[in-house]
């Protein structure tokens, strides 16, 4: 029996994040249809190239339908092997590039691989610092570098605080710390006084008490820490705080940590700019 | 006097991540012209998309020449708002999606916000977990986690394993765990025996010594751990028992993450799936 799902490849000369990306977001349109994936990264020779053709139209063979291919590839004669095989092509790249060189004006230059390649030294070190600086100051574990910090993130525990500072740190390089609220700073009502400098890099995460607790109780199940009460009195009292203090504050509910980084940086002012 | 940077908005009615990624991709291939980016997110109503209209055409006006703008927004109502503004619009969801629907042979849904929105509920606690997992199992902390790794790095201080180690687990909810060879290990030219077990989970980062010797520079200075006479040492230790012990192993030398991650992915044979 042929295999039902729709065949999709994903190809590039270099990782194929941004076919993939772009690739998947078109597809999510089609949710009555299951897709099966397949990335085929670093397709940067002729050769590679004609390994991919015998595997995609392998895969052709195998169903009714002809696979579906997502391509980034620069290169000419490499999107020319691609283009002899069995599939049918969505060219993400050549479908932009002439109408960006008759704006532009100019030729492209036909370097691969410069979206996801190491690209600017500084770039990359960039990341490694921010991710580096992420780690020294996740949760509350230092706050003498606070003064170097981009932003800090406020919440109680499990709000989403740590992999969105990571995010921030290898997505934009952006050095996020995170101070998550204690007990003893809720009891009295008022951040810490160790964050008042910093009010200009504060933000804050919240979420709803049922959904925290839900996530606390696989943590450590049935303790006070998880309990609906404790989540309740906790998330209420940060959020006094922030309205109080005026700590802009987001929740994370149903956010996905990319829709919590992106509003972050919007509500913050800080320049987003992708390092990978 | 205008300014002479070409204006670039990217737009998007999620978090922009998709349209960013290929604009950018896109515009990497005229590295003559200098580009200033402005990343408008969210426009998910007919009134954000006037307010985004405005801010194209006042860059309009203050440049000689019209902004490019990168579109993903699907909705038809705004991406007509959008089309009215004074820039040249290149619809990354309207190109491909037509004739993905005659292909398919169905209307696309308009869900808004698949690609970057929180999507299943499992991927984002895949994410999560897979976020602490890297947490806990960084830089050899711990190794009782092992038999619930996808996959375990090695490699001397300084290679890139914890920045790889947490954007596998952020981007694909991967749980990578890190070993750091000691020089104990480097001494005895094997593996320790507690990795033994595990020796399909094993994949190994290496570096040039000139370039692991300026990184260490950075972050000791005239320390023995920096020197040049150790990084190459160390190098050629850990290589050598990479080959005797048949470990993969990847220079990360001229590598960004995203490359070192996908290229791990394929050499292990591990099913990628962006969550994000």
């Amino acid at each position: 029996m042929p295999d039902t799902k729709r065949n999709v490849f994903f190809l590039s000369d270099r990782t194929g994040i941004t076919a993939e990306t772009l690739g998947l977001s078109l597809l999510t349109q089609f949710d009555s249809i299951e897709f099966h994936h397949t990335i085929l990264p670093f397709i940067d020779t002729c050769d590679k190239a004609r390994h991919a053709v015998q595997k995609i139209n392998r895969a052709a063979q195998q169903t009714t339908c002809q696979p579906l291919l997502f391509s980034t590839i620069i290169n000419e004669k490499i999107r020319q092997i691609i283009a002899t095989s069995n599939g049918v092509l969505f060219d993400l790249f050549a479908t932009f590039i002439s109408p960006l060189e008759n704006e532009l004006n100019r030729p492209s230059s036909t370097l691969v691989g410069r979206a996801h390649g190491r690209g600017q030294e500084s770039h990359y070190k960039e990341r490694i610092d921010a991710v580096n600086f992420a780690l020294h100051n996740d949760d509350g574990a230092s706050t003498h570098d606070y003064p170097a910090a981009d932003v800090i993130l406020l919440g109680v525990s499990r709000t989403g605080k740590t992999p969105t500072c990571l995010y921030l740190a290898l997505q934009y390089g952006i050095k996020a710390a995170n101070y998550p609220l204690t007990e003893e700073d809720m009891n009295s009502r008022h951040l810490p006084t160790l964050l008042a400098p910093y009010q200009n890099k504060l933000f804050a995460l919240t979420i709803n008490p049922l959904r925290l607790h839900e996530i606390r109780e696989e943590r450590l199940p049935n303790s006070r820490y998880a309990s609906q009460a404790q989540c309740e009195h906790e998330v209420q009292s940060a959020e006094n705080i922030f309205r109080h203090q005026r700590v802009a504050f987001l929740d994370t509910s149903s956010a996905s940590i990319e829709e919590i980084a992106t509003t972050l940086l919007q509500q913050c002012g800080l320049q987003r700019r992708l390092l990978g």
